[in-house]
């Protein structure tokens, strides 16, 4: 076994929560993270006293406020979603849909923002969440405004399926790509679950460079896309004037 | 000078950030945090390999996805918020006004949820930002709940002033937290800027504790307070609700 550095024990320890793991004893931490107890308790700790982890009254660890505080300073978190909530509740006040913010990290998307009136339809998604970025209108609106190289190493890999409707083929996921430029929105019919449509537009920041995506997801069986798309270009490109981007 | 743990070391990197400083060079982090160049650089190499920094292409620090979305998992952060977003928009709707969620850190409210409609009045508060307990409405709706003995320590600490109106005196501010609990509302009315009036509502989590306050800001000069009182309420009880309290 590799010996661990100090920076990268501690980190052990944050990156033991996950969605499923929100709240954890210090037996937990210690397994997950791959750490004695002697060093987690240390490391939890430190972390606690810092306000990186707060313990509730039954001796349980959660992710702490401080940290939270901190984390709200990620460009590509909460500041994005800052400037993005306005745009994306007049599209929500538009539709009445689910409205979505996501950005990409490597091969995936990751949810940053995500609006759903009580009436929306049941799409699970949350703040946080991934998908692979062939999957959701929001991956292709991001994937076919990457550079034509990473774009190319993209649709080579090997692209997971969800539902029968998911791409898998590289021939087609090009020309799927292709057409997202020419028309300015991305449409993923069926392809994350058998009964969504989510219709995506890019966001460009200060400098022209697509950032993020924001899309809304409706039932597939009544998805009128030719009346989606102009709602959601519209705050897709309201979001891009607000980061700073001049058409 | 006090030895420092590796663990305060790292976490001094993540606590040189902050709203005045959300972009870093590794200079301004070294000197920030207390660190040697050579340390700052070890240790900001870790956090940026982990994601808990992105560097851009200017060479600039700023805080990164990874951490932001462990941060997501705070109970009292990103989590509180997703249960309550769907009241603040309603409360929104009916009001057009600014509406926020805080939580209590220490003496301190914490903005962790802000809508403002573009019409809203130009209330400067964001996600993050700190006000002492006793000049805000949430502040005085937390404190109003909070157990007596340490409700009455923090009457008798020394009151900040902001406005002429900020109450610092201890009697009244105790005859006020005794109104707070009896209407069940809190008002403050010109105690931050003396433009500005809230009205705010304690939320109370699955065993009645009160964990957040709801609230609106309005310009003081035509706020109506017999209007307001009842949304914020109702506001406020819907995200007890979903959190899990029954009355």
């Amino acid at each position: 076994m590799t010996p661990r550095s100090a920076p990268d024990r501690l980190l052990s320890v944050l990156a033991a929560f996950d969605h499923e793991h929100p709240a954890l004893s210090l037996t937990d931490i210690s397994r997950r993270a791959g750490l004695t107890l002697t060093t987690a308790h240390r490391l939890v700790g430190a972390l606690t006293e810092w306000g990186a982890l707060e313990r509730d009254s039954c001796g349980v660890y959660h992710v702490g406020l401080r940290l939270w505080e901190i984390a709200a300073l990620a460009p590509r978190g909460l500041a994005l979603r800052q400037v993005a909530l306005p745009y994306l509740e007049d599209l929500y006040e538009a539709t009445h849909e689910n409205v979505q913010l996501a950005v990409r990290d490597g091969t995936e998307v990751v949810y940053i923002e995500w609006l759903s009136g009580r009436s929306a339809v049941g799409v699970h998604i949350r703040v946080g969440a991934r998908w692979p970025l062939h999957a959701t209108g929001v991956g292709l609106a991001l994937l076919a405004h990457d550079d034509p190289a990473r774009q190319d190493e993209y649709c080579t890999g090997p692209l997971a399926s969800f539902t029968p409707y998911t791409i898998t083929d590289p021939a087609r996921l090009r020309r799927e790509l292709a057409e997202v430029r020419r028309t300015g929105v991305a449409v993923s019919s069926r392809q994350v679950t058998d009964d969504a449509l989510s219709v995506a537009a890019p966001v460009r920041g200060p400098g022209g460079a697509v950032v993020a995506a924001v899309s809304v997801v409706v039932p597939e069986a009544d998805a009128q896309v030719p009346v989606l798309a102009p709602a959601v270009r519209i705050a897709a490109r309201g979001i891009s004037r607000g980061l700073g981007w001049r058409p």
